[in-house]
């Protein structure tokens, strides 16, 4: 029974206030920026799953015990947010406010081989913003930006948000003269994986000659933290409609993201996100130290992210792993409870009176527990730090800060701990004893 | 695509903000009373999920679409918070400290037929208490307590937290001289579902006489709401060790679990959840006028939670059903989104000046969105109504509230809307245009 299942993180109490912490960060950030939240059901038609995504054999399906044996399974647990939320626009079209925007915070289920930052079951926090028919380019820029001050906000290392955009390289290509340029994107897309030269073969293999291979090679080393990417582009002397669109584009993304503190923000020419749909800006994200856990955060713009008989819903969002996201993360809380404040208790026969200075406390918003057991206080005091809680009120007046030892008189219709001291804090693990 | 699954609710914006709503509040509620969270994986082993639960044919196997046809599936989603709990401590007892008490408010998976309040995906918030070997009585009052609180704080019919202890019901019958009082007490059980007449011959067909039947139904019309219970079930003149302990416990969980204004206790001896290992205190909550939706909040003492080779860990809890409790709420928000601001835009130039303002209202905290399109005032203030969103600003500095029309002078710097406009309000949904 107490096997652990490889791929299926849980954390300890103290963990997951971090996690917790952090998943309230998001959504603060998100709510203030309009985004509503959706929830959507953990499963989907198992069809629709592996029509949509490129990830077949990984998908978990889900079927009832009580089905016949041969029933095929119908349903599997969902592998994204991104299919499900495409389902929910069209389901509920005729309900929804558009352009709508999401904020969404779920978990997924993907059967991959674990390894660090893979998980076989992880948080997702993903915002998107969908509208019917056209879908305003400054959308573009505003997810970028509402998820650089999401990052801002988090006790993570440096986070590199790299944006390029597909208009970018296929206008490039296609300038280019080349035929298939999402073909050359797909080779494009491994430059993380394989390096320059064997690439350059690869394309040569796809039938472009030396001079091509070259400058597609030159496009995708083009890294900047500002628009001075722009110069670098016209300097390669390629010309298309499609690619002065995505330099524009790309120009306002990187503006418009820029400036948050502790992100930074670049315009990289080799992400190409080759596998999905994406239709121009799109995004990824690595972390300073930790790059090979590989992007904490993608997304893009889609022109058709949903369709039904009448309509296309273009859509443009970002997908934070945040699972992933907390690996790097050597963070621990102060405690191990919510508690501020252990009431002590003299003998069991006056635990109500102990349980009555709780409840004062408690109204005025301090999160407070009773001694488990009338112990001698020595032995109280010993349950408070265990666990980390700062504050012991003694009955029927007195409140002892055990880690300075400090005692005060105090009522329990007035005092208050520092603000500091009222949720737990969150500390480097090393700094915890 | 867009086939909606029977038993897997998924809700729009504004009733979403209704669910977060009572989800914030029972976390506060718990937090405030010390509870830690954890969240534990979905899944579970099959065959520890048949062996603990009564629910068989209901559970959801989980299986990669990558295994073999003919192997057996492993894994199934979990049907309650309680088995992993289980679990979890016994994995984690070196880390824990004990009592360990902890709150986990997560989706549970059952292919039950849907009805109303009955679903395959519902949200359950449960707390417990654990300790290693020994847990003082005292936690069966607090657990009650905490639970009474947070159900006096959301806005739903009348609830009755019907308490009773199985000491009682077995004390009373082993004391009658009945030789099995389980299976007594699996019959008294069904007395909601089955006339009393019809109990009786059952009893009676477990090899009860007449008058032994006869009491044991007096003892289960037994229903008082304060401790008054005691005298009444003393003058049934059935004397029990085990008898007279339930009574003196009962009487201590009705009593600390009281006069939480909104929500009724009873002792109440018809309880007797007959199907589970509950061993003291057992608990259910009916809803004034939705009593057909069955008990929204169950649980109650075990005295063995969970058990390894060196240690027996026992429990008490209660689970809360949230998608069951949502049901008689005609409820939604007052908007479908996060914002109390929409910032309108003069002309797609100078959406940057309306961004910039929409930054400074929500570094104070103020959630607010910027116009989708530079559209006619006319049809921003549309787009806000839509939303229900209260405020429309107009750059630089002229703000309105457009449900009275009033239009004030403002700085984004100083500027606040009124408390009860910063997040959105709950309302009975006929009160909503």
């Amino acid at each position: 029974m107490s096997k652990k299942l490889s791929g299926f993180p849980e954390f300890l109490p103290s963990e997951r206030i971090v996690e917790q912490q952090v998943l309230d960060h998001l959504r603060r950030t998100f709510e203030l920026h309009g985004f509503a939240n959706i929830e959507t059901r953990a499963v989907e038609p198992l069809d629709v799953l592996l029509r949509k995504g490129e990830i077949d054999k990984e998908v978990y399906a889900v079927k009832r015990l009580a089905a016949a044996d041969d029933e095929p399974a119908e349903l599997a647990l969902h592998y994204d947010l991104t299919v499900p939320f495409a389902r929910y626009v069209l389901e509920n079209a005729g309900k929804l406010d558009f352009p709508f925007r999401r904020w969404q915070i779920q978990k997924v289920w993907r059967g991959e081989r674990p390894q660090q930052g893979r998980f076989r079951e992880f948080t997702q926090a993903d915002i998107d913003i969908v509208a019917r028919d056209v879908l305003p380019f400054h959308f573009d820029v505003e997810v970028a930006r509402v998820m650089a001050e999401a990052l801002a906000g988090l006790p993570i290392p440096t986070a590199t948000l790299q944006i390029s955009n597909r208009k970018i390289l296929e206008g490039f290509y296609l300038g280019l003269g080349i035929t298939d340029p999402v073909a050359v994107m797909q080779v494009v897309d491994k430059l993380d994986k394989v390096p320059a030269e064997r690439i350059h073969e690869l394309l040569v293999e796809q039938g472009l000659d030396a001079s091509q291979a070259d400058r597609v090679l030159a496009l995708a080393e083009i890294v900047t933290t500002d628009t001075s990417f722009v110069g670098r582009v016209e300097a390669l002397g390629v010309e298309h409609e499609l690619l002065a669109e995505g330099v524009a584009e790309l120009a306002q993304v990187v503006d418009g993201a820029s400036g948050v503190d502790g992100v930074v923000v670049t315009a990289d020419l080799r992400i190409a996100r080759g596998l999905d749909y994406y239709t121009g800006t799109v995004f990824e994200t690595r972390l300073e130290g930790w790059e090979h856990l590989g992007s904490i955060c993608s997304g893009g713009r889609y022109d058709e992210l949903a369709k039904d008989r009448r309509s296309t819903y273009p859509g443009v969002g970002i997908s934070l792993g945040v699972s992933r996201l907390l690996v790097p993360l050597a963070l621990s809380a102060s405690r191990s409870v919510p508690s501020a404040v252990l009431v002590a208790v003299d003998d069991e026969d006056s635990r109500a009176d102990s349980t009555a200075i709780a409840q004062q406390l408690r109204a005025r918003g301090i999160p407070t527990e009773v001694a488990a057991k009338a112990d001698r206080f020595g032995k109280q005091i010993q349950y408070a730090e265990k666990r980390g809680i700062p504050y012991v009120w003694f009955p029927p007046t007195s409140v002892k800060d055990i880690r300075s030892g400090d005692q005060v008189e105090a009522s329990p219709d007035t005092w208050s701990p520092p603000t500091s001291d009222l949720t737990p804090t969150i500390l480097p693990k090393e700094q915890l004893s």
